[in-house]
């Protein structure tokens, strides 16, 4: 039976649009159970509902603690009994209550190779420090901001004359393609944590 | 006039080799004026030798200071005409007399995607932080280890099972293609450094 993601976003949505389009080209087993918002006039909600997946907008706002929200998103991903939750530019920190209701499920990915350039704007980090080379991250979340078990990486070239825009949509183009990757990657199992190492189990001879 | 070469050793020397290879291919319009060691039995010294080099060990034992050294190896250079100081395993810290006697006009290789995994052992820093994209860094050399501004930098992607012995080697190809083309992008001007990057000029209409 295919796999359920559920994908959380803060705006446009274009990884999700990856994935969507990965999952009707057969190049992803996986069905999208829901997409979750905290921000109700998100562009990628209208993205999701054009594609026949249901929507969840769950405001930050308002509640008495930030343990508070991440409990309600973690009770309507269990509620669409998703497997595996994809962030996709949802920009909020994800707290422990969701972390243990999906632990070593949750997904992110980020515009740089960390440990290079983890936080805000790594791509004008990446051009400000001078890199000749950046890339695209898919790594699973934890506590540590930017810091997870790496999945998957992609290199991408840094080019004389590039802008902080310039290289973000050329590392944006890896992003689309890594992403749907990296999920098949984690949903066709057969990995293990080892240290902070995401590690391939070894075939046995 | 092809342009004058010091490079500065402590060990086999495998970058020194790739340096002589791509001149006498005619991939990098250079000579290698003289080669220094500061261990008197590098294996580096007799691969120069072999290749008609001229070679100087200067042992970095027995000064008074560091500085004493740094001045020892810099008059050196400045007896053979160097315009370009090569670091290739080169094992000491390059403190401001050589710095000062050869502005913007050391290399250094660095077995990382710098920022990355400075200082030593950076394969193992790699594996150990589970990275699935390592690679090589040429960069101009600074009073800050490993931080100058970057030349080049190339991608080496990590694979699993690997060991630092494994990534290593691979990583080492690399080297030994991007250090000559670092050097050839060095003598050829047209760039600046601007802030802590390095810069192609941008040609005007």
């Amino acid at each position: 039976m295919s796999r359920r993601l559920g994908v959380l976003i803060s705006g446009r949505g274009s990884n999700l649009q990856a994935l969507i389009r990965a999952i009707q080209e057969g190049r992803l087993d996986a069905t999208i159970a829901v997409v979750i918002s905290n921000i109700a006039d998100a562009p990628g909600l209208a993205l999701a509902q054009a594609a026949g997946i249901e929507t969840v907008t769950i405001s930050h706002k308002g509640w008495p603690s930030r343990a508070d929200f991440d409990r309600e998103v973690a009770g309507a991903l269990t509620a669409h009994q998703v497997d595996l939750v994809c962030l996709a530019g949802f920009m909020r920190l994800v707290g422990q209550p969701l972390l243990e209701a999906f632990p070593n499920r949750i997904l992110n990915i980020h515009p740089s190779l960390l440990p290079s350039f983890p936080g805000i704007e790594p791509q004008r980090q990446a051009l400000d420090h001078g890199v000749k080379v950046s890339g695209v991250t898919v790594h699973l979340v934890t506590a540590d901001l930017d810091a997870g078990p790496i999945i998957l990486q992609r290199p991408v070239p840094v080019v004389d004359g590039d802008t902080p825009v310039t290289l973000a949509a050329r590392i944006l183009e890896e992003e689309h393609r890594a992403y749907p990757e990296a999920v098949r990657l984690v949903l066709e199992g057969g990995w293990r944590i080892e240290g902070r190492r995401f590690v391939a189990l070894r075939t046995t001879a």
